[in-house]
């Protein structure tokens, strides 16, 4: 077998879906653990600050995921439709999109990939439930869905090419929580750096499956079979409850919405 | 279905068995989380302050406790006996007197109950086993009999009628622990009243069992698929354990009150 | 400890529920495994063949129970309450009663009773769910409710005093099955026979639950955790599936007692 | 909620990929259980017998897929690419070709399906292994990814929209088993009926994953969990064991077609 | 890596013990298996038949053994000591003995080995339990911790040379079951062929391991994580049931060997 | 039964492999908790401190093992071969060893022993599992072989003979994490001092396995089951990530040493 090397450090490192939310977040922030930061997405991106480089390109189109491979080491893939949408978006976005990204890391060599995968991959379980990322998958929307089709992609080139991925199914990394249901989900900007850093530079990943989530009071999810990474949250979002709960003080256990622990991904979308 | 609200504050909750151990912490902490507390037992409850109602029922008195919960938003349910007796008290207060209560509630609309449970629904593990809520149970006792029979209702009643519960098997909570074995059950009474106000105001709890203990270095059970509730013990027996100690120097694991989760229930009783 | 010696042919065995449906079907048949079958019920039983005790009793009366198993070397307890019904009857036969069997069984030695517990402790799982009997208890009813309670107590007593029970979570004992539930659920009298003979003799059984059920190609239910009993069952619903189907050509999954392993019980009850 | 009927006997049913291998086994053998069979494929269908439509569509043409689902009561959807073969086709067949056939479902108001998904979802795990439904799958080639997709969009059917779908992992079903590795997984046509029908008329099923294959004494699969289908397989590989033997004396474990349970495809495929 | 392939049929086939019970069952079972039956034994072991060697040597020779192994394509290891003894005939016979045999076959290139193991591996769990072989080990005496041993041997000698074992845990094998314990645990001649031929055939088996046991209907062991062996039994011990219950009609509970699996092996040995 | 009294302070403590790395740390520490400390070794320990006894012997010469524990109360076992050595010094000193001390510990009255076991035992799972004390072994060499063989003796000696010990498996315990595997083995002196306490104190442990290792970020191990000890570790290896990082910048996952939990042990050793 070839050398499977995984540094600490990363020549140069592409990160997808740059000027999406976390995508904004993660530029300043892993500009650090690189010599060149490569930023992709199908949105302006901006002008490239020092040590930058700007690769516009659309997932589904094959040949400049390909181009924007080239000469990685590794790969943070926030790219893609995050929210649930239409069925064409997310087909080509993130399921084309995910396929011609692999494909693209197995040609060029890349070893190491955090892929942006999402709690809505398990959605419809209940929020009186704690799963763990072994239970079996229950999206709660074509978006859900697409993300569960990344994971198992990620699963194959494991199995097959050895390219190893931490699939990371995000709550709600934002600022702060912004109701009651993410006192479960929030997972703060430097908790999400952490949990990427870990994820590419532990020694050992295989294919691992991991929430990203805070150190949390209210939790769903049991992350114990992900402990090897090397990440514990360190962020809470129990200071933020008392403003939260305030603006938020009566639930409807027969809400779809509450009930599930997708929130309100369960009964949006594109089914009329 | 009928909307199935969970609010923060309460308009009017019941608490019984208000006065007993437990009854008496709660009493003045409840009157925070609501309009009005109503206070329930056989036993006298001295004379009500503001906010509070007073009404004396025994729990096998099913018009009392009819009475009792009208006009209820939920239920704290401490009331019956809380040690190992002979059978009548037990069947009385908590078979017939749990029986009393849901049907009350179900009657009366009452959508969320937190229900005093014990860990002596399964006293006959042994301590060196670390057990969930999800084992079998094995009570050891009339006692924990009781309290499986309450847990097993409670279950019926949410599946049947929609009617939420936490039922809480409650470790030792006293102002400190006063043994050995409590430095493995003990739980403050911040820690219960932390328990039970998650227990009110989580927004889906269907019916889940949770042990109630605090953040012990020494711990039976293991909590994990309650996560959800939003609770975290804060208090841990381990600042008392030099004292329990050298109070209680020598165990002798042959006694079955030693080498039992239950303590000394598993050979006191009823049984001659 | 004392001897705990299990034969394999009893001196005198009590049969309780004698008059009822699955009591007049093992009447004759357990009498060829013992000297004296003690047989027992509120209802009528007729004048007693060779070999027979006529004891009649009502289960909630303690004292006519323990008269009841005196002299005796184990029990098969059919009696009480086998539908659903009101809360007074079922708290009366089901649970006073239960208690009353076991109390007196401690007091007069006996040490192996065989419980008729039902398939309705766990009635709320959904048909397209295979559970096992470490699975936690779904009641689907006051009547399963009260079951669940016959079997922890009968845990109780093994664990503190020792005696045996299997207790057999009776799916629909009839000569045939009678509708398409009961594909799942039937079992034959000559597989109860086996059931019951194997409980009675197996040298160690502990507190063993088992699901009573035929050798059926459709099956929700797994006794892995039981086949130290000694029992497969050789009887199967399969060859009386085209006429069952024939008469009920279509099922409704939205009906609760289609979706539910319970069947009609899920709706039925004393609850308005 | 609609009403959920499910009939033993269908007014129309639709047989999608009638023209491969097990569509023509099955297109005799499932018009005993309608009044109209449906079929469609790409390719040539011959001519249509008495009760049979025929209708040309390629499963990527949602139009073509909307038209094959109107008045249809059940699907049985063999349909797509069965083999491992590049991207683009396994894109159109089996992803996009699902996702038309669920989207035409749930606007038809189709309410059960019987999805041919494959071993290949699990074809990286290895041949001394003996895994169940409830596994995380190990895809092994891009067909079986994209059976893993039908799944998990059978999955999200039946949490959003209730249609029920049973996913058989088809093993290998052909007149005979070919080579060692089909002693494992070979199942008879006959049984493939008996599991069709059993997964179209069971009352319940949600979703269900079930490996087809057949009583054989090796075995890589328990398939416990759906014994609620009612489906027991009955023909055995054992009789073509000394023939297929002989034919294939010597196997070397350190070929991963022979080291996993997915054979072959874990070796072929578009990867260059 | 080399090559590992794995034949039907062998050239030469060491069986070690051939001197014992099962060994003398084994010998002429297995000549028709390979060309060469090299037999070895401390005992005598008569004269050899055609297409036998028989080569005398004892397990803690380590230079015997060696030779032993020499030239040999697989092994059925039964030597070693089967009873329970004192600690310095297992110390040789069965660990330093199991040592030499490894080492040897690591050497001498040999890829498969049946290691006759023991259910006395697990003789302290209770007649109630039923157990895999994925459980923690509870030996019973010395004996069974040496065949623990054994197979953590096996396990290293896979995960580290690539060898491949099969631990068969055997119950009881001789002509008829002789005691009750037996209905449990007895194999048949025939099936004890079957499950070593099973063993030394299957294409994969890593490590392997597996109880050696009947198809009979007392069962304290569940096989399911062996089945990949294509192994089934097909002899019961119930025929023998009648005679062997009459010959031992009460059994005591109390008595250790009747109340755990290892039976008489639990409370025997060379404990003083 | 004998009175099985388990102390917090100890007349006499025996410390074996006293003169080992961890020998040396924990003399003066356990000094504390008794009348007299004995220390045994097979090297120079050096002059008796107040409160010491010195006495040299060989683990494998049974008399002296004998004489070592006669007076004891309970042992510390660290003696023994603690790294990958030939096979010969394994057997004597930690197959034999261990054998003769718990022998001699039975003829003594010895009711508790913590046995230094090791990680080793399970060090052929990969570096991305995390593993519980329950899961089946995978020794990484003869060393950690050796280490199963004292558990499993651990084990016999609790069911046969009452003789309690709590199998720590030791990580890594230096003062300081050395490498960058050591970020997830690593042990500070002071939670080594305080599980070995625990683990003589706890009033009741069975034969309990648990994993010695701090309150590292990065875990491969669960210690769930042993929470009943009353240990949690204190110390983190995460303070010394970045010196430990920057001396090892790139691991190759395909070396062995890297992939699997046992780091080095899975490549060195006897093997030739």
């Amino acid at each position: 077998m070839p050398a499977h090397p995984t540094p600490l450090r990363f020549g140069r490192l592409l990160l997808t879906g740059a000027a999406g939310g976390l995508g904004q977040a993660l530029r300043p922030r892993l500009k650090a653990y690189c010599d060149t930061l490569r930023l992709s997405d199908v949105a302006d991106l901006g002008t490239a600050a020092a040590g930058e480089e700007l690769q516009r390109a659309a997932l589904e189109d094959a040949a400049a995921v390909h181009a924007l491979l080239a000469g990685v080491d590794a790969v943070v893939h926030l790219g893609g439709v995050s929210t649930e949408q239409p069925w064409q978006p997310i087909l080509q976005a993130n399921i084309v999109g995910a396929y011609n990204l692999y494909e693209a890391a197995r040609r060029h060599g890349v070893r190491r990939i955090v892929f942006a995968s999402s709690n809505h991959v398990t959605g419809f379980y209940r929020q009186d439930e704690v799963i763990s990322p072994k239970d079996p998958v229950r999206p709660d929307g074509l978006y859900g869905l697409s993300k569960a089709f990344g994971e198992n992609l990620a699963q194959l080139y494991f199995d097959r090419h050895g390219i190893e991925t931490v699939s990371v199914r995000i709550g709600s990394s934002f600022p702060a929580p912004k109701n009651r249901r993410m006192l479960a989900t929030w997972m703060s900007f430097d908790d999400l750096e952490r949990l990427v850093m870990a994820s590419l530079t532990a020694p050992v990943v295989g294919h691992t499956v991991v929430y990203g989530m805070g150190d949390n009071t209210t939790t769903w999810w049991d992350n114990t079979s992900a402990r090897h990474l090397g990440w514990r949250p360190q962020d809470s979002s129990e200071p933020f409850r008392p403003a939260v709960e305030a603006a938020e003080a009566v639930l409807d256990r027969n809400d779809p919405a509450v009930l599930y622990q997708g929130g309100p991904f369960v009964r949006t979308g594109p089914f009329d």
